[in-house]
């Protein structure tokens, strides 16, 4: 509890709205997963909003935000709170705002989901699989994520195999978001304009309501090939991903022993040492896919859904909960002291370098790529697992990524550039200028906005002063 | 007319199953539009079967084998005859398969349709629509084209630069094809087997059944964007291919004059000098391909057939008869004396050798790309249009672009391997000779088959023997 902000004053102001000050709850919808992180973990423990708000109209969302400002007092949006790099979490304390209440969905037509912010996205594939469509993308919390959440912290996720990443154009097709100004404005982004508020982490605006383009949903098979060594199933899944004919929406590479050891309900169908690709295919694509695996003659199908025993599948998660953070999730489960990066390799000899990469650390670093389109190319990013020591030979693992050619989005940063490509995002900070003039959204996670000559140079992390005080106030 | 068959024998053994032996109508039924070609033209001009036989069961099209095979007389498969290449022409005579009244859709399913060899591409669109679906890719002769020829004789069109290739795995589900044996047996290709019948011109076996996957149906909005140069449309359409979440299903260059000179009743909305891009694009993606194409300063967009006026839509074909070899049809019907070529440009520097390349010939080569995925990647096919004087002229400009790097399909030939990869399909070569071991089939089509020795380095064109006798007799 803190008494920075006179709370008391913005309860009276917002009447009515359901509110939420139990500091156990409190502290627990303060936080998401970034305790993947150890150095997030460190850092952001102790944070804690001083007060819940979960309004369930736009309406609401507006005499929210009017108070928050009138009274300085920050305000952070969160859907699930599923994102890993403390997206969701009110660095500053003050007031979190939960739109997880407002989850209708509004309208459905050929090509497009119109739904309130905390729309879950597995509730949204659900309405839309009436009219036989389905979201292009999701991430693997796709059970418990809201589309909101999705679209202000996520990238892709599963179905970018086939569409790109969330800032590929088309991929959102429209955000209304309200501002943070004394008389909220209600601002409808199309086309480039999306690019201000998609992956801005809720710190330029508030999303209550979001547009998404519709794909055809088809009858989807989980399938799992085996491979005697992770470079077979890396250069499988690529070219796997080169095969335009075959529509696929999962295409990961998962290097022994994770499989076996992390997951745990799929351990009787996988040998020890395989490596594993898996693959979510459609039905009328599965002979094509069949024929093209059957090319590899390393390749061993592990489990086919479609013709898999009743036995066999009972109580097997999808493919979709083994891959991208799903892996690291249930690495975790197995072993607690394990943590991740996120890398994406180069494009000239991809497995190649993947392989040069993988080889350098043995058990300490595991493998783990997601195959997808990007600027019309298929590639690889990674996810590999590492067996954690300490913060200072994490940092020399990812340097050495670096130096070998694979790219690093740091998931051990809450701030959005030192997770991205470490440069001010100059659409997204004018915008925030002009939406939350006061820095009153989401504080302390565009760097831009904080501190514009803070030096990405010097090697240290962005620290922001609020999450010293409050850290220090909490230790008080 | 020839009396090399006993065409007299053979008509006792069909029975009642329909023919036609009029000879200007088998002249006309002869051909296809191998008369883009003035070396085909040349070649195939005298070209015509004894006997065109029309059955509309596997029944009939069985016993119309098990006759001919008996009494050695070759038969043709023939769909609608809408190929280039002189795909359905019966170089040796004989029986002309017409396949156009087996045209019956099966059956319809959630990514599936099952249809008779002669269904037109249009209409089974039209019956999947009914569902929300449609076929991955049609060819630009869609309305009169039938889906067994577009398998047997096509290789990709418009829904390309999303779905790759027919012969990608993944694009024909099921070919069921009648042997050419003394009793024609029937097999069911799936998978891997797909690639003995796909694109074999009907030389080794005779499709009786085509399943193929279906795609979500949204609604589709043509786009014609206008550049000041032909690089610049280019550049454009193959940084549009690489959009991964713009759902479009045509990409297209075309360098000016030849919009202005042959889309006759695009006329009006082509300023003289701009080349153009024709875009197909999903309604739900049209925001976001504005966006995109406001980021090209040169770029201006002179039809947008979602906003234009019913006046300016009045009487225009749609984009994809704008497209593919139908850009070479409008450029024919104004200048007859015009041809084209069939290229693939190098994947490094793409746009930088197709500006090589295309000013190197001035007006005498007018280009015109198509934007596509192949193996993954996008990248431009060529079917510039091209001033014709002289065959030996016209060899010299297919040399010297491949000596600059452009792959040439030289579309002035009537093999299989000459107009493709100049080398054996083995596998093709060997399902011939288990289908139609006394090489009744469409014969003339398949060097390796009938000239195993046949020297492509020689730099000489194939000359099928039948061929000349054929032209001899008829000329006697």
């Amino acid at each position: 509890m803190s008494n920075t902000y006179d709370m008391a004053a913005f309860r009276e102001r917002i009447g009515a709205i359901r509110v939420e000050d139990n500091a156990t709850l409190l502290k627990q919808k303060s936080r998401d997963f970034y305790w993947y992180s150890p150095v997030l973990k460190r850092e952001l423990d102790a944070v804690a909003a001083d007060l819940m708000v979960s309004p369930t109209t736009e309406a609401e969302v507006k005499t929210v935000l009017a108070a928050a400002y009138a009274l300085g007092i920050p305000v952070t949006p969160r859907g699930a709170g599923t994102g890993n790099y403390g997206q969701a979490m009110p660095l500053n304390g003050g007031v979190l705002l939960n739109l997880s209440e407002m989850n209708k969905i509004k309208s459905i037509t050929p090509g497009r989901v119109v739904s309130e912010p905390g729309a879950l996205l597995i509730d949204i594939d659900r309405a839309v699989g009436e009219s036989g469509q389905e979201l292009r993308m999701f991430p693997s919390t796709r059970a418990t994520a809201t589309i909101a959440g999705f679209v202000a912290g996520g990238s892709g996720g599963i179905g970018s195999i086939t569409w790109g990443g969330l800032r590929d154009f088309g991929n959102v097709l429209r955000l209304r978001v309200l501002t943070m100004e004394a008389e909220p404005r209600a601002l409808e982004l199309t086309g480039a304009d999306l690019h201000k508020a998609i992956h801005a982490y809720g710190t330029n605006g508030v999303i209550t309501e979001v547009e998404m383009p519709l794909t055809a949903k088809y009858d989807w098979t989980d399938v799992i090939v085996g491979f005697d060594s992770y470079d077979a199933a890396v250069g499988y899944g690529l070219a796997l991903g080169e095969q335009d004919g075959i529509l696929k929406k999962l295409v990961t590479a998962v290097a022994a022993p994770a499989p076996q050891t992390y997951f745990l309900r799929h351990k009787a169908l996988i040998p020890e040492g395989s490596s594993v690709a898996l693959v979510t295919v459609a039905a009328h694509s599965l002979d094509a896919f069949h024929a093209f695996t059957a090319q590899f003659k390393r390749a061993r199908v592990l489990l086919d859904a479609s013709t898999a025993s009743p036995e066999t599948m009972k109580g097997l998660p999808p493919n979709y909960e083994l891959s991208w953070n799903h892996t690291t999730l249930r690495g975790l489960r197995v072993d607690p002291s394990i943590t991740y990066l996120q890398t994406r390799y180069p494009d000239v000899d991809t497995a190649g370098n993947i392989k040069r990469i993988h080889d350098k650390y043995g058990l300490e670093v595991m493998g783990h790529i997601e195959v997808i389109r990007m600027g019309g190319r298929v590639v690889a990013v990674g996810l590999p697992m590492v067996r954690f020591s300490t913060e200072e030979r994490l940092q020399q693992i990812m340097d050495e990524h670096e130096a070998m050619g694979a790219l690093i989005f740091n998931p051990h940063r809450y701030t959005l550039e030192e997770g991205g490509m470490k440069q001010t995002d100059a659409i997204q900070l004018a915008f925030k200028r002009e939406t939350d003039p006061q820095g009153l959204l989401n504080p302390g996670k565009m760097i831009a906005f904080e501190d514009p000559n803070f030096d990405f140079a010097s090697g240290k992390a962005f620290l922001f002063p609020g999450l010293e005080a409050r850290a220090a106030a909490a230790e008080a």
